[in-house]
Order: C-alpha cells, then structure tokens, then sequence
C-alpha cells in the first residue's frame, strides 16, 4: 500500500484558495503569484514593477521567506504596504498563509497584490492561493537549461521574466535555446527580458502585467 | 489536533540513510552530499572538483533531478561514472533513491561519490542520505543576503563554496558581509571562494576535500 502524504495537503490548501479568490474577486483586485530561484532579483522586479505602475494602480505586496524581514523592509522602504510571513523553515506558501496576510491590508482600496513566494523552483508550483496568475522569473546567470531541469514551474507560469539580460555576455547564455525550451513546455507564455538593475525591458513587462489588471 | 506530516516520512527515511552509511563505511568511499540553488553551478563545480582529484581517487557522481539527464551526460563524457536520479517532481533526493543508485557502482574500488541534490536550498537540508558530509554552494549573483534568508542550508553545510567570483564586480557583492553572515549561522564551516569556469580557487576547495577524504 502506498501512503499519498501529499493529496491531503494540496486538498485542504485548494479549498482555502477557493475562497481567497472569491475574496479578491469581490475586491476587484488582481493578486500575482511571483516564483523564481533564490537570488533570481524577485524583490528588485518587484520594485521595478511597481515604480513602472504605482501612477496608475494601488499595490500591496506579500513577502514569503523563511527567516528574516530583509524584503518587505525594501518594499516598505518605498512607500508600499508590504506584508512579510516567515514560514519557520517551509518551503512555499500555501493559501491560509496568503489568507492571515491579507487581513491587515485594506483590499476595498488596492488593485494588485504582488507575492514574493520562498525562493524554490519547485515545492510552490502546486500550490494554488487563489491568486490570478502566477508568472516566474529566470535569471540569465541561472542557465538556459532550467526549462529542462525544472519542467513544472515553467508550465505552471503563465508569464516569464528573463532578469539580468545586462549579464548575459559574462554567462553565456543562449536566448533562442531558452525561447525554444520554454516554445516546448508552454507555448503561450510570454518572455519578458529585463534587467531589474538598469530597468532595460521593464516597462514591457509592466504593460503586459497592466493589461491583464485591467481585464479583470 | 496537528498532524504532523513530515515526522514519519523523515524517520523511515534516517532509517534508510544509516543503512546506507554503514555501507559507505564499509566500502570505504566517502559521500559529499552538495546541496544549492538551480543555476549555482553544481554540474560545473563537480566537473572542476573531479578534474583536480581524479588522479588520486576513484570518484563516481550521483545526480539529482527533477527531469532530464543533461547533468550526468556531462559527468560521464569525462569518462567518470554517473547515475541519474529523476525524483518526478520531488524537490529533494531521500536515501532510499540513493539505495537504489549506488547499486549499478562499484563500491569496493570507489573513493568518493559526490551527489548532486535537486538544486533547491530548502528541502534537501532536512534528508540524511548517509553521507559522510553536506556541503553547499552559493554563487555570486545570488547575492551576500542569502545566509539570512535561507539559515538552515547554511547551518546544515559542513564547507560553503562560493562560486562565480569571476563576476563579483558585476554583482555588487560584499564578501565581507557574506562572512559575517555565515560565522553568525556556522563558525566552524569554511568558505571556498572558487570559479569553476575559470578554476581559480578550485585547488585550495580540492584540497580540503581530498584532507576529509583520507581522514575516513
């Protein structure tokens, strides 16, 4: 007999997704699942996103580490409401997290939340927290083989941020090689080169994301 | 009530892993377990390591994966052995995966097998394999903050290699910083500032290793 440890989980977590949804739904506001290495530039994206369409749309961001405040005191710094959790050692956030950290944010006045998930290219795929979307970031200095490597988070984003293409002579790294991986696993995703440093491509990226808020 | 999930998957698993190291001392091989992020340069770090040992020991290579066999395809074109293990989506190797993948090595003319987990910095750190010492990468353009974000990986590492300090200046990497961290988390572990792509520092972590290797 085989023991399935993990359906219980992903059962109860989905169930509660259900119903963030319909919370964010009823709020009219649109919450991104950000996933991505540790180290990948998730949080200077995050601030280049939110420099790029904080004119235009009333944002709140999430923070997912395991230890420290490091990042939500970044985002704070800017002037954004910023909720961070500390998972105590877990890997992925899971909706009953998302649930305890939406409280203190005001969602009758907010557009679009942003979740920094933990640092992991594979346990926070599965987990659904009822948001919009999730979409991921690559870093060139990560490789252009991880869509071969980690296969699940490239299908499960529905968008895909290439950061630091300002480093992309120094790694060698082959952007039609990575186009081509992503073509097999995920045809209809979009690939945003940036630089979250110098800002190149930001504002396509930021575009993209902003019509999708608007479509809600 | 709060069921705890994770106990009885780690028991039978620490079970399994003595099994193992019994074996291992038995054969007298010595097992590093290296444990980093995707894209941190593991396969390159093996490769270099390999290259710097290979005349003093007879070395084979486990590697981890979620999907692919890209890493042990470069392994064994070096003509060194090498066993694939894809986990299916599992985010970290258990030591009844390495049971199964040391079987087809010859153990009785091995010195040292090095597995390369799933690259993640969560999950593998909780998982006894048997081996004879965890040790982890971290490479430059992760950044110096990591040891503050991801404290468990830096603690359970017996040495810390840093990687790619070829590209510090690009990085903005404090190197300073990042020892005050690791000495706050792991005094004791030493930090092996390599680039594996252009080998400086690779003797000096060849060394160490090769020091822990004749102390068994």
């Amino acid at each position: 007999m085989q023991i399935d440890m993990k359906q219980p989980i992903l059962d109860k977590n989905d169930r509660l997704a259900q119903s963030n949804r319909e919370l964010f739904a009823e709020k009219k506001v649109f919450v991104l699942d950000l996933l991505a290495s540790p180290g990948s530039g998730k949080t200077s994206t995050i601030l280049a996103t939110i420099e790029a369409l904080r004119d235009d749309f009333n944002i709140a961001v999430i923070e997912g580490d395991i230890a420290s405040s490091v990042d939500s005191e970044k985002i704070s710094a800017q002037g954004i409401p910023a909720v961070q959790i500390n998972t105590g050692g877990a890997c992925h956030l899971e909706s009953d997290m998302i649930r305890r950290a939406v409280e203190p944010l005001d969602l009758d006045n907010l557009d679009l939340i942003i979740v920094e998930n933990v640092g992991n290219l594979v346990c926070p795929t599965d987990f659904d927290l009822g948001e919009n979307m999730k979409a991921m970031i690559l870093s060139v200095p990560e490789g252009d083989d991880k869509p071969l490597k980690y296969p699940g988070v490239f299908q499960a984003a529905r968008a895909i941020v290439l950061n630091k293409i300002d480093t992309m002579s120094v790694f060698n790294f082959d952007k039609e090689l990575f186009r081509d991986h992503i073509k097999n696993l995920n045809p209809t995703a979009p690939v945003f080169p940036i630089s979250a440093t110098n800002g190149d491509g930001v504002d396509i990226w930021a575009q993209w994301l902003a019509e999708q808020i608007r479509a809600l």
